[in-house]
């Protein structure tokens, strides 16, 4: 009943789906062929297997505590980071100019993917420091690169994100964090900060904060945010560690699920730190970090569902209950197989949409061409929802499938769905992102869009020969879409919003089929992968009918009822 | 921010929608009229919102704990358990004859939605009993009731159902428990009995566990099982307790909600007990405890949905992110409005549905006519699967409305997702809830649901006289369900278990419709049940196509992965 990092699967949906031989045909990754990913996946999912798995109910029943003003973190952690650590797993994307292996982001996301199966407290704090090497690759000045990089890249020192404040959530703008500057160019940050995963911890030398704040007389908003490197202790021109900085963790956050995972409230007292990027240029540089970090919680929410899956599938291989035939497991019953397969079906399109997501990443990283820049960024925001949505439903179908036993947290399916919950809501909502994807990124007319879901059709056009039933409700499901898109492209922000939910379901529903699809053909349309697509184009994709009309109602109606009537 | 039991919407269901005034029409009912009812629901609801909401925090925190063989319940249980009992509320349906108050059952769930939205631990325990009291008068001996039913009424002692066992969860005829007549005409019962809620606790003085059981040499299955009254207690004929009787507690599950409801492993140990029913007809008695607790289980998920709801708007009424018009608080946001007028409209979709299977009970209680005994039957399964679901749908799109601070347990709306989510899995899971409506209940031919549908197409064609916008959509999505109903009548078990799910959930979706209908058009299409009513109709009415094509895939595909792809 262990976690298995689904490997074979990976590399199938890399190999048959999304393309990913373009980018091992381009020179800067012409050494990540397939050869190559296969070894690497390999022995990541080893050690994801082997050593981090059997960590997470640990993870979950002995989480984080704060003693004495020090964060202790799951017995067992320790062994499992220095080993993620000495095996370069943290530097896998980083340029080698640094000290990085150089590979693909589509790689260190899919090694990302299986940690988050084996245990998504875990996940957070390498991931954590690979945001902060790509925001300091880009943003940084070099004597930052020089002094912190080294030590983010073997995972000597690790990284953490402060962007939200107690009134200031999802609104960034609103923070008031203040950096005053040092007579030595460095500032003094004071403010708190809530929400920091891996605030602090006992596994790394050093903690390294980047940290948004305002320098005195900033404009109001986002306009006004710079953005700060504040270590946990200040480090010496040698990359030794010299006096504590004036920071603290104030508490905890005793959370629903990701108990291993200490979520701090951090002050600030004139901390000491030195400027990322330009002033008041804070938050392009947090875009770097935020844009990959969504994708990322995107494979998180993958990798939970897969785990969820596996286990689910291998209780209803294993349990009797009444006569039924084959097994005499309740496998064979058919609404336990309905609910296996749907879970099934769901993590392979959500899987395929955010490796497609991170391969046009990839790709505009290695050609610079803008239409790979317009995919990676219309993509983003439906992997990061879809993603995390899929890991939600997927843990939630597997505690059903385990009956009473599930609700009992022994046996380990309540704790993927408590895991899981914070998908939807970090690195941005998933109502934000489904606002970002109606307005940023169909900002183009749709551009974007269309040009998805042009492929989607050509695609399916081509499979109406070879393979109709499953040709024909794809096609026809990209056309509605299209004329959907093409109908709220001509709306005002205002409608847009209201439907912007289901717009990025119906979205994902299509990309989705897309992609089984592409799995059914690549196997002729015979063995499981074609029953599994066959399976989502006829009882999944239907769902998108229902989105597209109820993103044709707009904003309608939105606003009948009062605030009054609302809290009546 | 607290919760307030939703009384004057409940009294709008009743009186507008579900026709609760043909009960009072009744000779059994006649003293219930719409003032009575009005003055019970509203002392109701000041002792569940002053008295049992506040604990409910506690509730989770502070949970059932077994200390030396002895479980301790939540801090301030005992004294609002006394207050319940005291006001003569766990009898508040049970006969006048026996010392109940002989109102319909409708008005005890009632008083159990408000209470599920106040505690949901908490209300398990008079619920219980309530199905206990309603098995012995159907089932029991003279003897049996005189003795247990005036302690049952008025709390002094509770009641449990003891059905499954470690190997016989969803199976019950798979049952072991053992039943050895005595010389004097009880039973020696042992076996180990699991999941049994308030199995053991502190705050009545006796526990009388229902118990199935096999007596020696019965057939196997289900039409060997035997039911058994077997008290914690043995009582003396005066009703005064004697010795402890051969039962205990091994041990309480550590679960993922409802934490201040305990639930045991109880262990039987050649414990004394007395048949409740004839010799292998427990079946039939259990059955009427499963059909009430059914039903109660949907008002359970109806009961959380309220209290997620009511904590999410209020919270999104106070919390100020960004720049918006109107009040300046999130609830302004289209997205955010469009998540809570969904959740009410849901909540208002399942109560409707809920309370139209108890009218119907009731109705068949007062008039014996087969007719609501068949409505009854039909949309018991219905109510107790949408009700559940929406509990977990509404609670989860709460948590998500609070952003990071639904994460947080402090906050409140994670306990509502936590607690919510046994409802889909205890009494049947839903499911098995679906497999029976496909099953047993369209085993007339379908004459119950077409009864119900040519109701639902009456009310949406004399809708479109006045509301064409609403009662339009209403009887085509009718006639839609009526042309899948008589599809699926027409396929064989094996095709109607595979799309039992989403036919149940397409049948609720056409309920609640018409349920919104209807009170629209009692308040003339105008004013905010319009409005909701709208939303619904509009928003969330048309996935019910996309669920009427999965139902008419059957069983197509299903089995075409093998087991070993299924764990592959």
């Amino acid at each position: 009943m262990s976690f298995r990092s689904p490997v074979s699967d990976v590399e199938f949906v890399l190999s048959a789906v999304v393309g990913y031989n373009q980018l091992a045909e381009t020179k800067r990754f012409e050494d990540a062929g397939a050869e190559t990913v296969s070894a690497v996946l390999g022995e990541a999912g080893r050690l994801c297997d082997e050593v981090v798995a059997p960590l997470n109910r640990a993870s979950d029943l002995q989480g984080a505590r704060l003693e004495d003003g020090v964060v202790r973190v799951t017995p067992g952690f320790d062994a499992a980071y220095a080993a993620f650590c000495d095996g370069g797993w943290v530097g896998l994307a980083a340029s080698p100019e640094r000290g990085g292996m150089g590979l693909p982001e589509t790689v260190q996301f899919a090694v990302n993917e299986f940690l988050s199966g084996a245990c998504l407290s875990f996940q957070l704090l390498p991931l954590l420091s690979q945001g902060q090497i790509e925001a300091l690759e880009a943003h940084a000045s070099e004597e930052i690169k020089a002094l912190y990089m080294p030590k983010l890249l073997t995972g000597k020192w690790s990284g953490t994100m402060n962007l939200t404040e107690p009134q200031a959530g999802s609104d960034v703008g609103a923070l008031r964090t203040k950096a005053e500057l040092n007579g030595d160019g460095s500032f003094a940050i004071s403010g708190q900060k809530i929400f920091i995963s891996w605030g602090d911890h006992d596994l790394s030398e050093n903690i390294c904060h980047l940290v948004l704040a305002r320098l005195p007389d900033a404009a109001a908003g986002t306009r006004g945010i710079s953005l700060f490197m504040v270590p946990k202790y200040l480090p010496n021109p040698d990359g030794t560690l010299g006096t504590a900085n004036a920071l603290n963790v104030v508490s905890l956050e005793h959370k629903m699920g990701l108990h291993g995972s200490p979520t701090a409230v951090m002050n600030y007292d004139g901390a000491t730190g030195w400027l990322v990027g330009p002033e008041n240029g804070g938050m392009a540089a947090m875009f770097t970090m935020m844009n990959a970090a969504r994708l990322a919680v995107g494979f998180q929410g993958v990798g939970v569902a897969e785990a969820a899956y596996q286990k689910a599938a291998a209780f209803a291989s294993e349990r009797k209950q009444g006569a039924v035939g084959g097994t005499g497991a309740i496998i064979e019953f058919a609404d336990v197989r309905r609910m296996l397969m749907g879970m099934k079906a769901d993590v392979f399109a959500a899987r395929a949409i955010c490796y497609a997501c991170a391969v046009a990443l990839d790709m505009e990283k290695a050609t610079g061409d803008e239409a790979w820049m317009a995919r990676a960024a219309f993509l983003t925001p439906i992997a990061k929802a879809f993603g995390s949505d899929v890991g939600v439903e997927v843990s939630g179908t597997g505690l059903q499938i385990h009956g009473g036993m599930g609700f009992v947290e022994e046996t380990g399916a309540a704790q993927f769905v408590r895991d899981a919950r914070i998908t939807p809501i970090y690195e941005g909502t998933n109502g934000i992102q489904a606002m970002d994807l109606v307005g940023r990124k169909l900002s183009d007319g749709g551009e974007a869009a269309f040009r998805l879901l042009d492929e989607v059709e050509a695609n399916a056009e081509a499979a109406r020969a070879v393979l109709p039933e499953l040709g024909e409700p794809v096609w026809s499901a990209a056309e509605t879409l299209r004329e959907t898109s093409e109908w709220l492209v001509a709306q005002d922000q205002g409608a847009r919003n209201a439907v912007a939910v289901p717009f990025l379901r119906a979205f994902a529903r299509v990309l989705g089929a897309d992609a089984h699809l592409k799995a059914a053909l690549a196997e002729d349309g015979k063995g499981p992968r074609a029953g599994l697509a066959r399976f989502y184009i006829d009882r999944l994709l239907p769902e998108h009918d229902a989105l597209c009309a109820q993103v044709r109602v707009g904003d309608k109606g939105l606003y009948d009822l009062s605030v009054d009537d609302l809290l009546a």
